[in-house]
Order: C-alpha cells, then structure tokens, then sequence
C-alpha cells in the first residue's frame, strides 16, 4: 500500500543533456543564478499567491539518484561516465532565497533565486517550476473564492475531478492556504492537516427506503454534523419537508444546534431562497443551508448579488483544476553566471518586449504605506542595493521611465529569503495555519482595486535605476551584435 | 528520496460517514452496483478515450488502511469500533468491470461497473473518479491533438506546467495512450517507459560566449540528437544561420542525418516557412522544423492549414492540463440493489432531464459493421441480455424512441470486462505499447464525422428496450410517490 517513488526523475530529459553538456565542457564550475517568474497572473486577476514552497524544500533536500536511476541514463547511451558518477553522489549544494508561502505575488518578479553550479541549477527546473505554478494556481484561486463569498465558509471538494494524486492532495492544501476553510479529501487531512469534513451523498439517500429515512438513519447516527443532501428526488417537495421532519423529531429533542441541508442541483438562488423560506417557516431560522454543483468565484458573486442566502459554498472541480484559467506560466530563466567572485548578468531577448529577461542577482522589496499598513509596490534592485527607509524613495514605471512616485513615510520588506545556504537547508519550514494567516493578512494590505475581478489596478512592480539600466545596456549590446 | 504515501486515504470524508452508517445500519451486507460514467464530453468533442484503469487496479489491489489511518479515523471521534476493526482489517472483495484503456468511450455509458458490498463499493469512490477522470480527459485531448497533427510527429512536454508529480507522470502516459509520440519527463519513461526525449532550453544558448558557439558545442557532444533551438536571441537573423552553419561544419562532416531547429517564440508559420526556405537554399533540406509555444489541436490545425512546414510539434501546458477544458465530469452512480440473489434497480431523479441516472446492472456492446469495420454505435443492456448476431439488431433512440435503426451485417463486442472477480484479480494489465496501439487502432473505427472538432456527430449510445422500460417505469414510480 505504500508506493515509494524516487520524484528527483521528476525532469524533463533535456535537463540531463545540457548538463551533461557543461559538466563535459569548461562551463561545469561556473556558478550560475537563475530566477523563477511568471509573465501574466491567471484570470487577468490582480494578484497571486505563492504556495509550493514546502514542495521544492522537500525535493531539493532529497534530490538524489538511485542506482536505477542511473542504470536507466547509462542505456540512454549519450551520457559521460564522469557525469553520471557525479550524479551518482549529487547534492544539491547552492543557495535558494524564495518569497515564503502565503505571499501575494505579482508577474515578472523573481519568487525564486537560485545560486548554485550551472549542473545543479539546471537539473532543479523542472519540479520547482511544476510545484510553484500548480501550487499558487490553485492558491490563486482559492483567494479569488473566498474573497467572493466573504464571510460564508469555502469547502474544497474536488479530489474526484483533480490531476492525480497530488492535485488532489497539495491542491487541497494550496487551497487552504488561499483561504478555503476545509477540504472533503481525508488524506490531506492525514498529511497537512488541512481539516477534513463531509457527510452523504447521492447514494446514501438511494440506499434506503424512502428519502426520510435515509435523513433520520444519518441523523441518528452524526446527531453533531448532520448536512441532509436534499436534491435526490425533488429539492422542495420531498428534500426540504423531510429534513424538516427530521430535524424536529430527530435532532432538536437531543438538544443539537447545528443542522444544515445541501442543495447540489437547479437554479441554486431559487432554490436557497425557497428553502430559507420553508425553513424559517418550521422555525428552523438556525438550519444552515449549504450549496455546490460547479460554483466558483464569478459564480458565487452572482448568487450573493441576487441575495442568495447560502452559508456554504461546497467548491470542486472549478478550484482544483483552476477550471476558468488551468495554468499559471511560471519560467525558470538565467539571469547571471560568476566567475571568480565577478557577477556577469545575462539577458534573454526576444520581438515580444514582455518575454525579455530581467538580468542579474537581484533583491525583492515591497513597499508599504508606513500609517495604512497598505502596500504602495515592489521594486526589484541588484543585489547589492539597500534601502534607507529615512530617505524619500522615487520608482518609476520601466516602460514609461517618465511615470514616477515618491514615497516618504514608508518601510520596506525584503520577499525573498534565504531557504538553502550552500546545500544546507537554513529556513524553518512554517506550519499550515501560520501560511494560512500570512496569506489572510497580506491579503489585506492590497488596495480593494488590485483584488477586483474585472479590471484590476496593475500593482507596480518597478526596477530600481541601477537595474533598470543594466537591463537596457544588455539590450543595446545583443541588438548590435545582431547582423 | 523515497516518498512513502499511503493513497489509500485519498477518500472523500463522506465516504467514510456513510461507510460506517451503511456499517452500523442493517445495510451493511447488501450488495449493491455502482457506475462510473460521464455526461458530457471536453471541448464539445465527438469521442473520448478510455484512461486511469491501471492506476484503479493498483489502488483497488492495494487499498488498506494503516494503524496510523485508524488511529486519525478514531481521532474524529464519530466512528464505531466495529468499523475501525473493520478497515483494519479491509481488503476489496467485490467484482469491478471496465472498459479497457485505450478504447474509444461517450457520454452516459458506463465505463467501470463495481460490484460489492456496500462499505467497500462506496470506500472506492473518490479514487476511481479521480483516476479515470484526469487520465481520461489527458488522453482524450493527446488524441484530438495527434489527429489534427496527422502523421507528424508530437511531444508532450508540460511537465513544468502539470498539476503535481502524478499530473505531470500519469498525464504522459495519458498523453502516450491518446497517441503522443514521446514525453519530454525522464520519470514517466522510468516508470511508464513512455520514450522520453528533450535536448536545449535558452539557458543552453546564453551560457556561451555566442549562439554558434552554443550550437557548436552541443553538436560536438550529442551528433545524432542536435536539435537547435534558434529563437534566443533573433530567429532568422541569428538563429537559423548559426544552426545552418553549425549543421555544415560539424553535422555533415560527421555522417549525420538527423538534425533539427527549433522556434518557440513568434509567429510560428512565418518563421518556419522562412526557416525552411533559409535552410533549403542552403542545400539543408533534410533538417527537420520542430515548433512549440502554447499549442493545441486548434493552433496545430490552423498552422497546417496555413500550410506551415513543420515536421514536429511540442506540446505543454495545453495537453498536460487539457487547458482549454480541463474537467472530464465523471460520477459514480449507485445503480441497484442485491438482496438473496435479487437485483432491484435504482434510480436518481433530477429536474435535469441529463442528470437521470440509468439504474440497473448492466452489459455495453459496441455494433461494428462487419464489411467495412467501423463502428455504428453502443447499445446499453441489462446485464442479461444476449445480442444473436446472427438476427438483425434495432435500436432507438432514448429520448425520440420513434428513432430507430436496424444492423442486418454486423457483430458486437462486450466492451466492459471483468477486472476484479470476489476480490482477485482476474486481467492482465497490458503494456502501453498494446494499449497505444489499441488508441489508435479503436479511433479508426470511427467514422470522420465523430472525430471532428466542430460540431461532431453524435454517435449512439442507446439503451435495449428491456433497460428502457425499467428506467421508464422507475422514474413514473418516483413521480407518483412525490407530493
């Protein structure tokens, strides 16, 4: 029952063969950095929110070959014996900064740093792109739900429609860090301790004999969290009158206050005010009444917005598959190599401005209002720059240089932190509550207007001057040594 | 760097509630018949294909709970002992049929059919869905893509842009199964031997004092698989004449006859028909175009049609994460009840006339036409009934019953097929290459209008009138019985 799997294979097969290629050239020594972005936020939203991180700890800390491993690259023929001893004893031994789980991100900053030999820096591509870009994706979009339903509780349900196995299962810990309340999937319970919660389905209430007594076996049994599925014959002639039957002959006599019925088909905002009305009928004010069936963000806005009154929104398949928008682009791009100590950044060009890379070692700082609380930007600088709080700060717009701001009564904080130091793992892993409360928090420090749906305000994300022109000079050079 | 992970608590919490409810009630030893069907296909396709089996056999064969499970189920505190015992204890006794992988599959037939007591049919759930769905839908969309490639060759390489470690394995092997041609993940090839093949990022190219040199390097290191990618920094002004000039110098002196370039960025048919012109006047006609960048079956055909001359397609983020639909909506539907050896038949209403189930125990046969082998369409029966083949065949429509249409020359074949009988397992798992082969092979039967991608014919899937009329005489009793 238990199915070991080496993941460090988890690479794509030309990882091996570019770094077969610097360990057998004069490039194998040379350390290298290289960012780790996205261009464009799904769902044209305002914001991200990094999660993964745990992941990419987890793989890099164990990031080894076995003999198998091995076995299976020498058949391929095309690799050295020099490289694959090596790879037999590897280690990752460079640094890693990363902005921490529960962050809310923007495009075109790095969220990851990488420093380390150009052959370790490689072979990482793969699983950290794969584990920040599903991770925040579904984190992203669990954000986007739950500010929609406010105050009401966010069940994620959608284990049966995820990618896999871990779609399912970080997915619902992604999503508990963007701010759901609970998961339906038991073992992320088991492995995150992301609370677990459910009751019946369809199948329960065609087991008995009548609808009623399916409800008053349920009842009888989980007295303390009876949630009576009310849609499997006909919602409100024969689900709502007997959950109402049953909750006042049933669970009212022994004293219980928490009773709830689910609707999971129809038009849910007819429906929930049709069943609030019967409910509150019977005095029944306290029964809360739960909905799912495809909901997500735009969805449950719209049943807020014709006064729906559901408390809980049960959400499956559009959040564990980010259905409106499935893929967050994150890339994995060189940004600088060193050689005796002296950094040399490096560019990517391309005819699309926005695919042009930012070059260098760089730091991440986000600038906050110092009275609000409120976050004004970021502004990425070479990494040697520092900051002096007391000292009026200026940005301006990379693009349009002339568009500038000026802060004076700001701080500042630094995004990226160091997790790895020379191999060695240097962070302290945070425990799921506190990424979820970071999440909650820096949530709260962006203006309503980045957090919109529909057009929202574009957050600066900024270069610093000395940056700014590292970029344009890099530019300038390739352009000339185009024929 | 061996991950330990019991699957077997990937289980909707509910199911566990009803679990023990069936267990604690006088349910507990029925018999009962769940189907797993879909009721609407991705994209608005014509077809899907079948996908996931293997993973339910090795999750149904190894499906356990460990004393660590029980120790979190007693935790919650709602659990009986004689239940916990139970799933100590737990091993799948029941029978399971399905469809095999590979095959062509539509909308509300049943693709897996489970047969057993009602704890164990009700535990297995989550994880059949979640299999079948997510290895389902990438297989389905992998063979829309090859069909619009035509004999071209395809790549998946999503890897980095795949919901997890099981999206980014199991969606290759999904992909391979619908007719992808290699993978760029090394892990899918360890575990799955799906050929993995890959050679240069931009990373590659900027290491290096200048693109040539790059180029030059790798061809020197790996003469047989050179495939340069030439979009770093200017594709035709730079790229294509380095890749040129590198394939003559180094290549051909070599006795090469495989090389390739590579356009990621761009206007895609601009770029390779320049590319092709640049590299055939420069006597390079044997050098192979291989295109990527946000492809899909759309994009591929419209490239085609725009008569763009490449020979190899890459495909990421598009099929990993079937991005234009990613949800195959798969449920798992109780179907009847066994008690002493008789079956009752069961039913869930909706006032969604789709979202009626069809009750009963069931057979699925697919109608070939003897003469030219393609298949007319699949008839849904109880499980019963015997199809003479030696007798015409009439089938109608379930909706318009005056629809109907009559096969003289012509066979069947049963498509769902015992996989677990009383618990043992009873089917040989096939090698991907003979589930591949069955892809392509099964796709053949269908005729062109099923396949297309706009507006596809909808093929039948009829129900015989025996089945019929137990859901038509179900559904008037339920009516009656609602106030």
């Amino acid at each position: 029952m238990m199915k070991p799997m080496n993941e460090s294979m988890l690479i794509d097969f030309y990882e091996f063969t570019m770094a077969n290629g610097y360990f057998e050239s004069s490039y194998k020594d040379h350390i290298v950095y290289f960012d780790l972005y996205f261009r464009k936020i799904p769902n044209q939203g305002g914001y991200a929110i990094m999660a993964g991180l745990e992941s990419v700890v987890e793989y890099v800390k164990n990031l080894r070959f076995t003999d198998e491993d091995i076995a299976y690259l020498e058949s391929r023929g095309i690799f050295s014996d020099e490289f694959l001893n090596f790879l037999s004893d590897f280690k990752f031994s460079g640094d890693l900064y990363a902005v921490e789980e529960g962050t809310v991100i923007f495009a075109n900053e790095p969220i990851i740093t990488v420093r380390g030999n150009v052959v370790e820096a490689q072979l990482l591509e793969t699983f950290l792109l794969l584990a920040v870009n599903h991770q925040s994706l579904i984190a992203t979009k669990a954000s986007r739900i739950k500010h929609a339903a406010g105050k009401r509780t966010v069940i994620e349900m959608g284990a049966r429609r995820a990618h896999g196995v871990s779609s399912a299962n970080l997915g619902a810990r992604a999503a508990y860090i963007g701010g759901a309340d609970k998961t339906s999937n038991t073992l992320s319970d088991r492995l995150y301790n992301i609370p677990a919660a459910g009751t019946m389905a369809h199948s329960w209430v065609q087991m008995f004999e009548n609808e009623e007594e399916a409800f008053r076996q349920y009842a009888e049994l989980y007295p303390a969290s009876s949630v009576f599925l009310i849609d499997t014959y006909d919602t409100l002639r024969s689900g709502v009158p007997n959950a109402i039957k049953v909750i006042k002959e049933v669970l009212i006599p022994k004293g219980v206050d928490f009773y709830a019925v689910r609707i999971d088909s129809g038009d849910l905002a007819y429906l929930a005010r049709e069943t609030r009305r019967m409910l509150d009928e019977a005095g029944l004010e306290k029964c809360k009444i739960v909905a799912s069936n495809q909901l997500d963000e735009y969805l449950i806005r719209a049943l807020i917005d014709q006064g729906a009154p559901i408390d809980v929104f049960g959400v499956g398949e559009r959040l564990i598959t980010s259905k409106s928008d499935p893929v967050l682009g994150g890339v994995y791009k060189l940004t600088a190599i060193e050689k005796n100590g002296t950094i040399t950044p490096k560019i990517k060009l391309s005819d699309n401005p926005e695919k042009i890379t930012t070059p260098h070692f760089k730091k991440l700082y986000r600038i906050y209002d110092k009275k609000t609380g409120h976050a004004h930007a970021d502004l990425i600088t070479v990494h040697d720059e520092t900051i002096d709080e007391s000292e009026p700060l200026t940005i301006f717009d990379p693009t349009h240089t002339w568009k500038t701001q000026t802060f004076t009564d700001y701080h500042v904080k630094e995004l990226l932190v160091p997790i790895f130091k020379a191999g060695k793992l240097v962070y302290d892993l945070p425990d799921i509550e506190t990424i979820r409360k970071r999440s909650l928090h820096e949530l709260s420090t962006m203006w309503p207007e980045v957090k919109r749906f529909d057009y929202p305000h574009k957050y600066y994300v900024d270069l610093s001057e000395k940056l700014w022109t590292v970029k344009q000079d890099l530019i300038k050079k390739h352009r000339q040594h185009t024929p």
